[in-house]
């Protein structure tokens, strides 16, 4: 999967700078159906490589507080698709007047509106539902994830609010679906990925938190693992929503049908088709942090150690993290970190903290709070999919 | 309100008792229109009475496993309706291919089933949510319940699953709409209260978790306060699923679009359309427990301390209590309770424990766990109308 060299990595870096200023119909002659762009993600650890399901190593992610494309975690239900960027249409239909296909180089004309946000998948943490805190539950299966399936880049495209006015929704609009371009077998069908989200959320026109119809990511084309060459970015919902390999949107009067609002990404106790109508589609995702440095089990002498981390807080405009607190004795002392990144709507703010250990010490445990009033659990309850896993991060260390 | 006679209490418990072997049509010649069975809620603490809201007092609620009617919260949304015996018609409409209508005459006709279920209000123990904990956020409005607002009774009626498969339920019926004949003014209208559950919870037929429409509670007819002539009782389920003086029912593709299930009987930071429609409906009911003997601050000498209380395992099948634990000394040691009531689906349990409290105790804390997975957090996040509080349950005391 990684033949692509360096050559054209340049290409495409320089084709994504061109496209970004509407050369799209020469651009894409520049990129053939087959060119080989995953390269970019070259530095994560694949959970799985077919589909592509992959992560950074903590340390690397915290790096900087906005997340180099390479570092950005690709979340995958089927093979790339190859998208041949001259044919390609995205489509907006259903409960509009004006039923609309747009080329690329259309979206690119259209005004251009440059967000940074915080993309996390509703399955950060997953593996740490099959610890040892849940011993009389099922396995969680899936990918298992640990705490990288986060990232905060810079997102450029134009506002899903503007392209849904030019369709003109009807009266009886509620929900609005993406339809993905690739091709995920599921139950003896093969269906598109599917996202869903309110109205209300997608005629968000202003301000970090309005989802955007996203061609660039980090100043250059989307890589095809991050959805090239269209896909939603909607800002404080789970990555879930923000559909890559972006096709199709259907304005509709209730949400999405599609495996992946109506079945997946639930919090449910059993996959029955109870639990799934009992419970709703999660959009926000809530606060989450974790330990990046150092590694779990590194050997530390007793005395002061650094830490350093990322936390997100709770997916709402004006949510800031208040606090980032650190236990080294179980949750009878913290300390508190400081901030390191910078605050700002719908991102993840990274932080470092200094925590005296002692030779008995075998856990730091941490967690966060923000100023939307969400805090960070000390247990939080199984669920059958392992999703939004945000209790106290726990970080077994081997002091000495 | 209760200038009912003692004999015309009589009269009532006489009719129900005919009422259930199915003498409807002579009994309901007994009940005037105007006739006040309120009653039978006379031992109730009223948060307000117009409309009625009471719950008990909790050392009286916790005397029986099977709660007296006159002992059962009450929650209205608007005055009782008067409702004509004789011209009610249960309406059975939407995505059937046999509309129905049923007399009380024909409901009662109809097989009958017998189940013992506790009913409980999603706002139970509001009033803990405008307590110290929570500073920064707005008051939570709405009736101030203590953790009175359960009770399990014995119900009576015949299985919705029964009237729905007689009414022919089409293929793309996905939840069914309860309307009540109440009539509560909101927002410039005046509607009917409302809820809706899932079509796979709908069609139970078997079991303590099957939806029964309802005319008996504890062997008598239903009093005004309890939804006379016919509500529904759905097990598991938060209280305002079971709609009191139902009158119809819709099988539709979507949940209701009524007031208390699109927009109340929600988990929101906020009151506006965005947080709503990111917010599925409520349904099942979480673990909740309280501490229902010795009162708040009541003078406690060092020493053993006698305790009862409730404790509701999470509305699902075969989900029982595990552990009832409580701590004098803020959760660092905990001592186990001693379950009092029966073990059954769907039905809360009774406890007693004896902890040892020393002069400096000021608080006893409670919490508990069921089979499914269900636990009490340390913490609930707020939300804006104060639903589903079901953290440690703290009784403050006096010891010395």
């Amino acid at each position: 999967m990684n033949q692509s060299s360096f050559s054209r990595r340049t290409l495409l870096k320089t084709a994504g700078g061109i496209l970004v200023t509407g050369g799209l119909a020469h651009a894409s002659n520049l990129m053939p159906r087959d060119i080989d762009l995953q390269k970019n993600s070259k530095d994560l650890i694949f959970r799985s490589t077919e589909p592509r399901n992959g992560e950074p190593e903590l340390a690397k992610l915290v790096q900087s507080w906005q997340t180099p494309t390479e570092l950005f975690y690709v979340r995958s239900h089927a093979p790339n698709p190859t998208i041949n960027p001259k044919e390609f249409r995205l489509k907006v239909e259903g409960l509009v007047r004006q039923p609309i296909s747009l080329s690329l180089d259309e979206l690119r004309r259209l005004p251009e509106k440059t967000t940074t946000a915080t993309l996390t998948c509703a399955g950060n943490r997953r593996s740490e539902y099959n610890g040892p805190e849940y011993e009389d539950v099922p396995k969680v299966g899936g990918v298992q994830w640990e705490g990288g399936t986060i990232g905060n880049a810079t997102w450029a495209g134009t506002l899903l609010a503007n392209v849904l006015k030019q369709a003109e929704v009807t009266e009886g609009a509620k929900h609005v679906w993406f339809e993905g371009l690739d091709r995920i077998p599921k139950n003896g069908q093969t269906i598109g990925f599917g996202g869903s989200i309110p109205i209300e959320k997608a005629m968000h026109d202003a301000g970090n938190g309005a989802p955007l119809l996203t061609h660039t990511m980090n100043g250059a084309a989307l890589t095809p693992d991050h959805g090239y060459p269209l896909r939603m970015v909607v800002p404080g919902y789970i990555g879930a929503r923000s559909v890559k390999w972006l096709g199709k949107i259907v304005v509709s009067d209730r949400p999405s049908p599609n495996h992946y609002v109506a079945t997946a990404y639930k919090i449910v106790k059993k996959t029955t088709p109870l639990d799934w109508s009992e419970s709703g589609p999660i959009y926000r995702f809530p606060i989450n942090a974790a330990i990046c440095t150092p590694k779990p089990h590194t050997q530390l002498a007793a005395g002061e150690v650094e830490l350093t981390g990322y936390a997100l807080p709770s997916g709402r405009s004006g949510s800031s993290i208040k606090d980032v607190l650190i236990s080294a004795d179980e949750g009878r002392t913290w300390t508190r970190g400081e901030m390191t990144g910078k605050t700002q709507d719908f991102c993840w703010q990274l932080w470092k903290a200094k925590v005296k250990i002692n030779p008995t010490t075998k856990t730091l445990v941490l967690r966060a709070s923000d100023s939307a009033g969400g805090f960070m659990p000390a247990r939080v309850p199984w669920n059958a999919k392992g999703y939004l896993r945000n209790s106290w991060y726990r970080l077994p260390i081997d002091a000495g």
